[in-house]
């Protein structure tokens, strides 16, 4: 049984994951660490976590659960840490939105005889302000949480991984359905791939879109209010942080490219044919995605 | 006073403003048409208005106020049929997305001695979904709804305008204003250049990205539900119907397509930058269009 949980980063998703675990009648204690004080004195504040963690790797070999919840580059250097100073009674798990790095340290790190086990975890949620205070325990409710395998480590899970790592990842899998979640596995590098089309093209796209408006229209403050909903909707991924997309474009940029790349060319496609019938075409494919 | 209305085209903005127009106090009667009978029966049963017209014409002569609320060439069809029939106790206003072709046919057909006045307009408000059904009398609250005067018309007002004109201009500004709305006057051709970049811009980029999503992961529902609300959000858009978009793309094409291509460009150099500090410019740009 689960009941000591250790969160390393409690900004949005981390404050939001003990809120959520909270709200699902988890009974355990909750510890936090954040390299920015202020997010773990707002995640204690909101009863995210219970304490402090005074140091993060002497909580996590005293937690069964330890959840990374940083950017990719931090998740990546938190395994590293951690991997030395963990046993086969841990299961490390997180929240990156890329997996193929993740997945393959995991593979390298954990997941060995004697050792710690590691999940590689992607709740398809969240907002685009970050920050504990932001925090929500319904943050995940009806969303996807994706746990990427790959085929190597799903093998060696037949016998390497303790019978305990086991029954905590059964565990864990059952508290994310509580929050409300659906759970999908799939592949790391399909993964990869399928966030850049349905998450990280958004973004990317809202960013260039805001970016440029701000450089067109920006100094007309009162005909930006011009724009009604659809404008508002259209940008509000535009106030997401650089610091957690960083990394995001560098751990998936191929993937990314390629999503760009063809909206590049289905833009200049309506471009050329705003005047033609391949313009109904545009809107009847874009109308049945809507369907469906 | 206006206390006789007709609405020429009861779809989603026709009927909405039948509907604002009643819940603002209006008492008057409100006569509807539309080319689709469902149309006109949808919003008498939603009592946006109180009769369909047997004869639009015959129904616009016996009316004050005339307002036009179909897609544009349709607009620009019932000035062309309205002008002979109608004289300077009439005004003639609508809700048109482009309004250079609409001000110039308003300057060529109205206003003009003894004739009916022509007064073009554009409320900032809508959805994605079409339709008397979907019509509400909050659509346009705290809206702008646009008129585009341009200094030839503006000058012919001081002498050409029949003081009756004048009175029922100043009196439908003022229900507008009663519909939540701020009037914001503009120059035609900067209301098609601005309305390029807060409006049409984002919906043929939704448009684009979402049949581009269809393309390629819409044969994989379950993938998509992975998308969240960003993905949502980022394709509501994506619904509109063409039937009037059509019109807007035909009448706006040239402000539109260098709109496009600037994103293209915009896109482009996202692209080429995912692993340079350029990124951090873009994210700070967006960020800063979204705080102003």
């Amino acid at each position: 049984m689960i009941d000591r949980v250790l969160i390393l980063g409690t900004g949005l998703l981390g404050a939001s994951t003990g809120l959520a675990l909270r709200a699902a009648g988890f009974t355990g204690s909750i510890t936090g660490w954040d390299k920015d004080p202020k997010q773990s004195r707002d995640a204690l504040r909101l009863k995210a976590i219970d304490s402090v963690a005074p140091d993060p790797l002497t909580a996590a070999g005293a937690s069964q659960l330890i959840l990374l919840a940083t950017p990719v580059y931090a998740i990546l250097d938190w395994m590293e840490q951690l991997a030395p100073v963990l046993s086969q009674v841990h299961l490390v798990t997180d929240v990156g939105s890329t997996k193929a790095l993740i997945t393959s340290a995991g593979n390298r790190l954990f997941n060995q005889p004697g050792g710690a086990a590691f999940l590689p975890g992607h709740p398809m949620a969240g907002k685009e302000v970050n920050g504990a205070a932001e925090a929500d325990a319904e943050l995940f409710r009806d969303a996807v949480w994706i746990f990427t395998t790959d085929p190597w480590i799903s093998l060696q899970k037949e016998g390497d991984i303790s019978p305990e790592a086991g029954t905590l990842e059964m565990e864990w899998m059952q508290w994310i359905r509580a929050f409300g979640c659906r759970v999908l596995e799939i592949d790391a590098a399909r993964h990869d791939e399928l966030v850049a089309w349905v998450s990280h093209l958004p973004q990317f796209l809202a960013t260039a879109l805001t970016a440029l408006l701000e450089t067109e229209v920006g100094d007309a403050p009162e005909l930006t209010a011009v724009g009604g909903r659809a404008l508002r909707e259209m940008t509000r991924l535009g106030a997401s942080p650089y610091s957690m997309w960083r990394d995001v474009a560098y751990t998936n940029t191929e993937a990314i490219a390629a999503t760009l790349h063809a909206l590049e060319q289905r833009l200049a496609h309506l471009r050329e044919n705003l005047r033609t019938p391949e313009l109904r075409d545009e809107f009847d494919l874009a109308n049945r995605f809507r369907k469906s």
